[in-house]
């Protein structure tokens, strides 16, 4: 086994060989976006400290920020308890993660109508048109 | 279509029928644990307010605190763009989340030593014995 890879072994992988990863911005501790990872998009990870991915519907290595220059500089790297999630604390370049061009993926929260029908809701703003971020 | 189950259909379930689902402590931020979801366990978990996951080992709904008393009471529910992640904002009961009797299950952290080869490293103390807590 070559020495340097022994890490690896800690890390499960699941059956298509990925592995989700979140990335929380490490000074704010609020989560960003929710992506995947196989074994080379780890490595690369961590040794350039830049957030790289496996896009999992162009089914290639994604570096994020590479068409949108969001960049994501890597603070630290976690693993869970099991060894199948993993935890990067980020520092977002532009401050815009998701997409659709706000700070994080995760602004739809559900809310409770009094009709007793819960429904999504968008609770945070678009900063940036993503026709603007994608050219 | 039962209109009361409308969110539902935002939320994308993978080909087991599973969702991702990550809790966060609302009130400090920290990343607790992630564990899965299946549609029963999410309908329980917005109605009854309290964290109810599927476990994957065991094959049934997993009311997170059943044997631990370590009940999440949640506070918000939030869904990614893609609508395959969930984002709850819990308040841990014992402050331990995690089995092995931590706060959190991300208690390893990748470290670089000078000879290159990364390892990962134990930076949380267990809280309470893991014997304790099941009984």
């Amino acid at each position: 086994m070559n020495r340097s890879l022994a890490w690896l072994d800690d890390v499960k992988f699941d059956a298509n060989g990925l592995i989700p990863v979140i990335a929380q911005d490490h000074i704010s501790h609020k989560i960003l976006m929710v992506a995947w990872m196989n074994q080379e998009s780890l490595q690369e990870t961590v040794h350039s400290q830049r957030a790289v991915y496996w896009s999992r519907s162009r089914q290639r290595l994604w570096r994020k920020g590479e068409e949108s220059g969001h960049i994501q500089h890597v603070h630290d790297i976690y693993l869970d308890c099991d060894g199948d999630v993993i935890l990067l604390m980020i520092d977002q370049v532009g401050h815009i993660a998701c997409h659709t061009g706000r700070e994080s993926c995760f602004f739809r929260q559900l809310q409770h109508s009094t009709s007793d029908t819960p429904t999504w809701e968008t609770v945070a703003p678009v900063l940036k048109d993503p026709e603007h971020i994608y050219r």
